[in-house]
């Protein structure tokens, strides 16, 4: 297996293929295998695959685009209350979400992660969209197919911002 | 390469042995190689070996314990002005934090991932310990080393989590 941390990369152009279901199901128990806030697991995830629903999805904002030109969208949404440590919910959510990404890359598949929350214009276009529960906020739109287009990850690596605390001064890596 | 999204656990008990500076150059790529909103790469990275610093820094709180048992400790920090994307900053950073436990399994390496921001308290008690520049907020604390006891992943899959659209209804996966 590649690792997909370094090979992953934003795909925002799909092929018509569907998405597996099994390889669905292996994107949902990557999402829950992410650590969380005293382990509270805020996540719910809604799917869609429905072209009139992903076609209103691309259109909450520009951001968004990528929803319409993919065969599914993973909605990551989290429980608004009852969470014991809400202050975390957010980095819960990302780093569920940041494993979709990566398992997509082992699935063989390409995603793009679109954020919506914390913008509440966004959550409640996408609420209303989806038909949620009022218990659960949508936190990132996920599209998700088989890339359309070929590209290279981005390099990001910067040596300049890693500080290695060396006696009492910081030193490069 | 087995998968880390699934072989990942919390470790909190290290050996003595020091992380090679080859491991943490590769954990600080995998940092890197996180997506972020407007690709705004919101991070730097401060990191700390010495037992004193490692002791106070397992003071924070009893949340913190970790970092008096490892041999490392990133501390994953963002810039707090400058980013176009501010309220996207901490889903960034958390990205990042998940790419870097990822990578410390296939390292060999174990870690843990203690929360600071937005706890306004925590944070200021590890921008005192490092020393920080007032333009970057602490974020997170990353306790990385060999980890000195087995475990298991948790099992945290809950297929009752994924809501299918069909149709106008939801369904299982």
């Amino acid at each position: 297996m590649e690792n997909a941390i370094f090979t992953r990369r934003s795909v925002r152009e799909f092929t018509d293929q569907a998405v597996e279901p099994i390889k669905l199901k292996a994107l949902m128990k990557a999402a829950m295998a992410a650590p969380s806030a005293g382990n509270q697991q805020p996540w719910e995830f809604y799917v869609a695959t429905q072209p009139n629903i992903l076609k209103k999805l691309s259109e909450v904002g520009q951001y968004a685009q990528a929803a319409g030109n993919a065969p599914m969208v993973i909605v990551a949404c989290n429980y608004n209350r009852g969470m014991r440590h809400a202050d975390f919910v957010q980095q819960d959510m990302a780093a569920s979400v940041q494993n979709i990404l990566l398992e997509a890359v082992n699935q063989g598949l390409g995603a793009v992660w679109m954020g919506v929350a914390p913008k509440r214009g966004r959550m409640e276009i996408v609420r209303n969209i989806l038909n949620l529960p009022a218990n659960l906020d949508p936190f990132a739109l996920i599209a998700v197919g088989y890339a359309a287009d070929e590209g290279e990850p981005e390099k990001r690596f910067d040596q300049s911002r890693v500080h290695v605390l060396n006696g009492s001064t910081y030193v490069a890596l």
